[in-house]
């Protein structure tokens, strides 16, 4: 049976632990595991996304599928084709899963009489839950478990995508969350705290992007005032507990969110999360269609 | 011997049967078999066509090819290359074959002295060959022959690669075929109907896409008016033949050229249209390379 | 051990030679030879290149690899990225090389943090090794050697990134290099002589690209101006002696550098250089990876 994946909160606690363990599966024991059947796969990105694209494609590409990328540029869908029959179109021509990544919130919505499984890559200011996999994933590398792990989510917690998957997958998972950043980007005003507060406080300190595509008349003030005011500097760095770590969902405005030096510091795991975004996405394609590791040739 | 595809009046009568026999083919008993060797196709898309576009991919990944694709945008083409050196260095480089799209009537002429295939996967607004090859194929597993069979093409036959190729090939074949549409849209004015007078009489009726791209000046009336005027809606679907179906080349202007709610309606052989055009391109690839169904490694 | 490819320069006689004999080797004993285990392959290109970019891709499909292209627009590298990051994130997301043309002078120097393979495929105008290769590739094939090679290199000299490349390649294996092309597209004005003077002196040919694109500002001639001064015209074309040659990295402004009739005339090398840029991309591939010909699955 095929399965989607639109948003972290349509899994349940098993599912979701399921997912991390296949992760960690394809970083040991199934290193190489590979579908049975090559699969073809199409990624649709409506949007740019280098990191998610390639990542997706990676972890395509180690379970042996065969890739193709679609963009929005030059496609059928400035003729003005809807999502839908654009994805039917896939789905008719012989492409067995597709990725998507949509600028409209909850776009899977309108793809209910898709019959191949669709992987969410990112949609809208909404979800964009292989980003929260590979979060979480990061973390129970480092801590073995989420049992009153202290996360701190610093930045533009409004517009974020993972900022709130992150903390409703936290809690479910038994973990704390708070947020700081810049006043005008709190959504709710609840839960949160300082970054001077929080970075004694946290486990882990994830600084979100700012994103000058989406809001730059919102930032009035200098990269180096940010950096001062809700930005990772060596000053707080240093007040970090010994065991706690930096994450960030890239790319990084080096010297607005993290000081140029910190980015591939001891506590950074940046480019840990980017490998690790691969694991998870090769979690969610075995998952899309329902393979176990240990069949062969049969689904 | 390679073989190209150009034109279907460049087929005999044989040739087109023999590529239909072999689509069919890779629906049933050989629907798994690839080429003994991989092949290395670009796909050369000088216009956008996602439909035609990744529908070719798909059948070359089917295949066991490696696939590249090449726009125009950001390529020597820019810089003045033509056409011919663009795809004789696709030759030189060690290529397999070529599939074409691009906006020049016939672009082929100037390609004589290239000695790997080329597939035309549409020229101006002359041939569209693969097209006329599903939409035959579409046809014939409907009713199993072409004798007798009556088709209706509806709307701009003017501009549209396909309506005289369609017609052209039926003739053939023992069908007999019928135009319809906005009269600024005929042509030669000879074997018109009104759609009401078609949806009556025809085996198959094929609504064409208005493309706005091409002569939105020409349109000067709305969505509504054109569905109503030529376009297909329940009062039409309805007096159609209980065995007849309904065909279009895609993407469908839903609410124009159909009513929304037809597209897959019982009668609507649009996607599977879709499905059957990736059967005839595995077909013209495999004749491309002049294979046959038990070659082994063999050339 | 993983070798980068940056300059021609960095490479002692032998590594050369090392790599025209394997790229030779592929042209024949081992023509099928294969990377043992597949790589997973990122083209990075930030500007256009067809001939370039398709050729690296048909090496890397020859040799088993899998392949993806990434090219700046709609990417990380438009939201401000660096070039270190973008590399680093193709690195963390388990890429196994990349190739990577990019239009600043020498961008490599800041990637020396990257732990994979480098081949450059161009940078800025500063180098472009693999074209260099392939030229002295095409020049050893037609005389076997170099000692005492003639080769005249005509256009602008100023602006390229092979001419200084390849005349202190040539300087090394023996051979003697000579400049033509319009004054003000000479740099230090040592070694010139008159097109007319070459021509008949020379065994090798070499004609450049003149690149509208760069500077046209500073050609105030017409085409055919520019070939009548400085071009092959069928005139300096039959002065060549017997056994010299034409070349000229391409794409070629018919008419312009070279009289259209004389582009696939005998002497020419042009679209065997292309042929040739194949074979010494699999070569510098093999090299990235430490791969002997007999290695099996060994790394």
């Amino acid at each position: 049976m095929k399965k989607n994946l639109f948003r972290i909160k349509d899994l349940t606690k098993n599912e979701l632990l399921d997912i991390l363990d296949d992760a960690q599966a394809f970083a040991s024991t199934y290193r190489d595991w590979q579908f049975p059947q090559r699969k073809l796969v199409a990624n649709l990105f409506f949007e740019p996304s280098t990191r998610t694209h390639f990542s997706f494609v990676s972890a395509e590409h180690q379970l042996n599928c065969r890739v193709e990328n679609f963009t929005a540029t030059g496609s059928s869908v400035e003729k003005g084709e809807s999502l839908y029959d654009t994805v039917k179109t896939f789905e008719s021509i012989g492409y067995d899963a597709v990725v998507i990544r949509h600028p409209q919130d909850e776009y899977f919505n309108e793809l209910g009489n898709i019959h191949i499984p669709i992987l969410n890559a990112g949609d809208g200011k909404g979800n964009h839950p292989t980003q929260c996999l590979l979060d979480l994933l990061t973390i129970r590398q480092e801590f073995e478990h989420f049992d009153g792990i202290k996360l701190a989510v610093v930045g533009d917690i409004k517009h974020s995508r993972v900022a709130h998957s992150i903390q409703e997958a936290m809690t479910m998972l038994g973990g704390e969350t708070r947020f700081g950043g810049p006043e005008e980007w709190q959504d709710d005003g609840t839960n949160y705290a300082s970054i001077d507060d929080l970075v004694g406080w946290a486990d882990v300190v994830m600084m979100l992007r700012i994103q000058h595509e989406r809001h730059s008349s919102l930032m009035k003030m200098s990269a180096q005032e940010y950096l001062e005011n809700y930005g990772m500097t060596k000053e707080r760095y240093d007040q970090m507990q010994a065991h706690a770590i930096i994450m960030h969902p890239a790319p990084v405005n080096r010297g607005v969110e993290i000081a140029d030096e910190l980015v591939e510091s001891e506590k950074s795991r940046i480019f840990k999360q980017m490998s690790n975004g691969v694991l998870v996405r090769k979690a969610v394609l075995k998952r899309a269609f329902d393979y176990s590791f240990e069949s062969e040739g049969i689904r």
